[in-house]
């Protein structure tokens, strides 16, 4: 199979969208509407890192896109437009190679965001990368405005993602991410890719500001252990700071509730993360999520 | 090495630019000045593919770059931020990761285009991407233009760019592209990635026309043969296909004389590509650069 023929399958499925251009240039152009702002981020996906080999390519495709997506409702933004590349032996094969391409585009299509370009090169081992671009109506709030008294709080359950299977499809939580942004101004907010342990440091580092979390109020997945609620990453949910007055409202929001909205911690002046584990200081006996060079 | 020291290496190479932020969120944040039209595009560097796997990291991340930009070159973009992934195997080690983070660094300094964001991830090989943007005064013209009767140009000279090692550092004609799309309104233009017999098809294809090129006009490099000339990739010239009269004006740009300015051949009516040799029909004996799956 021609790379051609792949070039002309991303060509014939961009859907006609205004301020967009579609693959088959050197490059893409982007005009953003007026009043959004845009948004960008980039995320990879290795065969045997991210995904077991024998995941399968749709199972790829799938979790590419939904992981990077996840970034954006991290920033409380619309998904507007997709670009991607694709390293792969060519011994994967024509089949495998469409199959790829076509879940691909099935996914970016259920996600409504076109594919506005990308790149396909051989390589002896499968790595994927996507750029998802948004568009949201405020800044994003990003790690640095976390406060003393502040409360810390997440969506959905954690924990057990890679051993119940649900890291291999992540659920994005973009509705929620922009309604955390446009209603109740958080002052910091991430999703949750390399776990609790790894990832709540980066709002205290990047705020100045330490914090304590409550093990017992910890909602985790069923099967999950409290260890893994904590210490494991890939459960795509959202981690969020908000001040007092906006916690409160937020308490009572229907559509964070449906998907499960929790208060686990309190952001302090002393730094550094503390647990607490019905009411005594407790030390998670786990190694954080991530990679050593 | 924590991933972290990495991330921060980054946050603190960041220069303060109007309308965008840095690494550090799950998202960067683009605000494009008014009247500039945002383009984009991705490319990828695999070890042992685009570089020899002993070319060091420092080799392959000015090419991953420089690559890039002559995605932007082609479309006529001043270069405006760059994001960009790593996927190595942990067994780099260290020091091969900073130097390959520093000389990235480096690169987009030189070329004056901050690194707004990227991610890393281990892998059992190394592949590269690198996602530019840059800002064009007008809408690229891309491939779809050209008209029978339009004359095709290139910058620079052709041929023998993996045997002389040039490939190893294209220079992308920034300049040049810019020049040609505000000044002489191409009909189409691209850069030169996969040599005139893969390249100048796509824009016949795009265009729905033909063309006759005359082995005998195209420039060709020092010790490069013609055959090197046509069929081989990786010069990062541009391929500019012009209207009689702008290609009278352009042909005396001392900015493009300077990298030097070549008419090599004809848009015409009658679809495909034929060349002639001194005035007789002509075949060249190779085969095109490309990948097949």
């Amino acid at each position: 199979m021609r790379e051609e023929a792949l070039h002309a399958l991303f060509r014939n499925a961009f859907p006609k969208r205004r301020g967009l251009t579609g693959p088959g240039d050197d490059c893409a152009t982007l005009r953003p509407p007026k009043g959004s702002l845009l948004v960008q981020s980039v995320d990879q996906l290795v065969e045997g890192v991210h995904l077991l080999p024998t995941a399968g390519p749709s199972a790829m495709a799938r979790k590419l896109l939904r992981r990077s997506l996840s970034d954006l409702a991290a920033a409380g933004a619309k998904p507007w437009a997709v670009q991607w590349t694709v390293a792969a032996p060519t011994e994967k094969g024509g089949a495998w190679m469409r199959a790829l391409m076509h879940a691909f585009l099935k996914e970016a299509k259920v996600w409504d965001v076109p594919v506005i370009g990308g790149d396909l090169s051989t390589a002896p081992h499968v790595v994927l990368t996507c750029t998802v671009m948004g568009l949201a109506r405020k800044a994003p709030v990003g790690r640095g405005g976390a406060r003393s008294g502040d409360s810390i709080w997440v969506t959905g359950k954690l924990g057990g993602a890679v051993e119940s299977g649900r890291h291999r499809l992540p659920h994005p939580r973009l509705a929620e991410g922009r309604r955390l942004l446009e209603k109740y101004t958080p002052h910091a907010m991430m999703d949750l890719s390399d776990g609790l342990m790894a990832d709540l440091p980066r709002i205290l580092r990047a705020s100045e500001v330490g914090a304590t979390v409550y093990g017992e109020s910890v909602p985790c997945n069923t099967k999950a252990s409290l260890a893994s609620a904590v210490a494991e990453g890939e459960d795509y949910e959202l981690l969020v700071v908000l001040a007092p007055r906006q916690a409160r409202r937020a308490s009572s929001d229907a559509l964070l509730q449906k998907v499960g909205w929790t208060e686990i911690g309190v952001i302090e002046k002393r730094k550094g993360l503390r647990w607490k584990l019905d009411g005594t200081l407790w030390k998670p006996q786990v190694k954080p999520w991530g990679h050593t060079w």
